[in-house]
């Protein structure tokens, strides 16, 4: 078991030590942002705020007007919904604790001709409910958090995944290409919300798709585990410097989710396409991050401060660094998405080109190429409302 | 006022004759499968039990096994979480009422450029949020229902759209080409269930972000209003023979919703690209509906029962006879979106050179074309399932 855990854990990439200890959801960042007096701060509270209060204006700079605050919240409203629903039992449904709008099933579970052939309907049925990417594989305990968290006592409470559900079905949905040039922004939070939206339905319609083939499923959004190394073994991307998932289809523009099952469902493999190569030799990231919270060096087992997860050597990132910004200016911040040179239009022939050049030996002529080609600068907020739209 | 709504009239296609009259509700066929004794059977009762209630099996037949079932009922997942939320009120939020899932606005309203401008930046707020087509135009009492439904009480109840929202932006959610091929069948119906899913969540958060705005603003999705009188009004497409919108990117394959408003927006005006003259000498749909319920002869002012509104001169379907194929068969049916040749994926050059065609008088050769290529045939849903599938 162990060596075949070490075997595998090398294919993906992972260098997990035996110091390695996994992690409570408490010490996420968002959580420390309420317990903890160290993130904690009237900056924090006011942003916040700034989800949740209607207001005219919040800042007068571009990109932080009415117009973008109002997108950015009404983008965020869907899901705002599903987390508010069961408020009065402790639940923050899709980020704090996993989703539990299912119906019933049908009491006894459809037969399944084969993993592999499960597995291939289910991605199949997955993309038709609106998933943009999709991998499996197996639940791997060192990814799930240790305990879940509680906002109304401010502290740990059970991790809620039961005992049993060994598969996870893990999706990736694409974010707004357009919207993310203008980051840093209130609108280019729009992107993410509306990213989280879409990551909700299609999540509770593949759980409920599983559960009404008569098996168990669980779907969850940011609770509950470690999402980016299951993605990585489900074979949706590769590891990035500045500690996102980069895939093949849309880079790093992605927001994730998961719906573990106890269906039995072949797994896939990790994929690898040149990231980690070109990570190792390119600063865009690093570089372009107004908090320095993005790791310069090789990889290490580093760890900053309590939102690091230990024993694994790799890029870490310094939470307390980037939330501290996203504080500061009232909104989320995506710099890293936005200059991270796999950050294209894969629709594109040039694009796909670029990422085969990545690829190869000649990467550091496609980070030239890249640099050269200004694709990573800043749209103006104002301009991406003046763009002309076709309809 | 006359004059100017005569004009408007025949720039959309209108024939509205003195003997109009408007319609409730009440008469849709939907709620009369539940009132009327002319409609509702055991056959319709069971139609809606299979959407509800989880079971192996409800037909030995290819398409309608329950991995059929278990896609189309877990696409309609998040649309009926919304419907049921305010069950407890006699409400149907999204079929038989408009949503009230809204947070409230700043109080005061952002000032407007000018229509023109505000209604640009809302298209493309809209499109970021992930609408696929949105257009605008004027609220017209006539195309409001008289009354609501109550599904408690079995009749009508007052309408709720309030007095003063004087704009209705109206949007269209395209639905997967490939689960419609395979027509009629359990499977084709996860089209419908997910397309609605979409249709939520972009109409909650475009009614959102307007009340963010300052504004009032009401989303409503089959409820209070018949939609495709508007979204032609709004330049969304043109009216077919079987009854459906016709849009130039997507064909009869959408879905529709809409967001009544009292922010100043400037109007879309109708489009036209040969659909009337198309469809005057096609028989598609008419040809191919199982339940001989679309009309074969020129447009006219017949009602067959009283599920049809009175008093326009236009092709009108027979909705009982509709309904009824669709409740014997336990699923929706969709063969005359199938069928229709502007049922293509635009994105494709030949497709798009197809529409050209038939906006021309070369359109019997279109027609023919259409028909030699096999286009609307239907796919056999257990090769649905087998489909190679990429991502």
């Amino acid at each position: 078991m162990d060596a075949k855990r070490s075997d595998s854990d090398r294919e993906a990439g992972f260098e997990v030590g035996d110091d390695f200890r996994r992690f409570s959801q408490k010490d996420d960042i968002f959580c420390r942002s309420f317990w903890d007096p160290e993130v904690r701060s009237d900056r924090s509270d006011m942003f916040y705020e700034t989800y949740r209060t209607p207001r005219m204006t919040w800042r007068p700079v571009d990109g932080f007007t009415q117009r973008d605050y109002a997108l950015r919240n009404a983008s965020w409203h869907v899901t705002d919904i599903f987390a508010e629903l069961k408020g009065g039992e402790d639940r923050r449904e899709g980020f704090l604790d996993p989703y539990t709008v299912g119906r019933d099933g049908p009491g006894s579970a459809a037969a399944v001709e084969s993993p592999g052939e499960a597995a291939r309907q289910v991605k199949h049925a997955a993309r038709a409910l609106g998933a943009d990417l999709v991998g499996i594989t197996g639940c791997d305990e060192r990814w799930m958090y240790t305990h879940a968290y509680s906002r109304e006592t401010e502290t740990e409470k059970p991790q809620e995944v039961p005992a049993g559900l060994g598969n996870v079905i893990v999706i990736a949905q694409s974010m707004d290409r357009e919207l993310l040039r203008t980051a840093p922004s209130a609108l280019s939070g729009a992107a993410t919300g509306a990213t989280y939206s879409r990551d909700t339905i299609v999540l509770l319609a593949i759980e409920q798709y599983i559960t009404n083939l008569g098996y168990r499923a669980l779907a969850s959004m940011n609770d509950s585990a470690l999402v980016i190394p299951l993605a990585i073994k489900a074979g949706l991307g590769e590891y990035g410097r500045h500690g996102l998932l980069i895939t093949r289809d849309f880079g790093p523009r992605v927001r994730l989710g998961k719906v573990f099952t106890d269906m039995p469902l072949a797994h896939d493999r990790p994929v690898r396409f040149g990231v980690k190569e070109t990570c190792d030799i390119c600063r865009a990231c690093t570089d372009a991050c107004p908090a320095k919270a993005i790791a310069d060096a090789e990889p290490s087992t580093l760890v900053h401060n309590r939102s690091n997860i230990r024993g694994i050597r790799k890029w870490t990132t310094d939470a307390e660094r980037c939330f501290r910004f996203w504080a500061n200016q009232n909104t989320d911040c995506a710099i890293c998405v936005r200059v991270c040179p796999y950050n294209r239009d894969f629709g594109r022939r040039g694009s796909r080109a670029w990422r085969w050049l990545a690829g190869t030996r000649l990467r550091r002529l496609a980070l030239w190429l890249d640099r050269k080609s200004g694709r990573g600068r800043r749209l103006a907020p104002s301009r991406w409302w003046k763009a002309a739209s076709q309809g």
